[in-house]
């Protein structure tokens, strides 16, 4: 039974999510479409270290916001699903995304995505949760 | 000269935020409207150690997330103030407290506190924002 600082909902999720990388995959997941190890690993542009990475695909596992399971086009493959809780990230994101674009030094390639993600407000949050629940959550049904 | 991992404005978010205690800070100061060491020290739910905090403090400084100067009103106490991009989080808690209501064991108390957040939406985010400018930017004009 594993014990809570507090009940508080921001010290909840940063117990979950509060490091330097457990955001990324679930970035690289949601809107990178990385379904498989191999390329959350290698595709990773922060360059993840594979342990890091298998640490952090078990925590979230363990938290319920990734599934995993046989991959049926790909025999040998497992593939990473978000959960509708994971999926209800993408709001979460969107704001860092908007955040990080007004304050912190930005590439150019990530300005022109993130201006994207602001611009399209909550409109397209909702339009890439609508696509993640058909990509992601299908399978359980 | 910092190197960053990326200019992906959630990588560069999480290498400023990306830990256990930080945003916990800004919760502090932002929607708890701790200002001074001592209070942010022994109010804290979490019960924050002060060596951690004093660290955390000071990565927000030199992040231009806070400021920090003397109290007109209490000569010996240095007075914490949120900078406008310390206050431009608040749309970001407020994400991650309607999630964590919606995805973690949030205790009743907190839920309360939350449903208003999340029931206020961006008109009550924007309410927020313009009191914390009033608050803590007034002193730099």
């Amino acid at each position: 039974m594993k014990t809570h600082r507090s009940g508080c909902p921001v010290n909840l999720t940063v117990e979950i999510l509060g490091d330097k990388w457990t955001l990324m995959v679930i970035r690289d997941i949601a809107l990178g479409n990385r379904r498989h190890f191999r390329e959350l690993l290698t595709k990773s542009e922060e360059g993840i270290a594979a342990n890091m990475l298998s640490d952090r695909l078990n925590l979230l596992a363990e938290h319920g916001l990734i599934t995993r399971e046989d991959d049926p086009s790909h025999k040998q493959k497992v593939i990473y699903s978000l959960t509708e809780a994971g999926i209800e990230l993408v709001p979460v994101l969107a704001q860092i995304i908007i955040w990080g674009r007004h304050h912190l030094p930005v590439s150019a390639h990530h300005d022109a995505l993130a201006k994207v993600m602001e611009e399209g407000g909550i409109k397209l949050q909702r339009k890439l949760m609508a696509d993640l629940r058909v990509k992601h959550l299908a399978s359980e049904a």
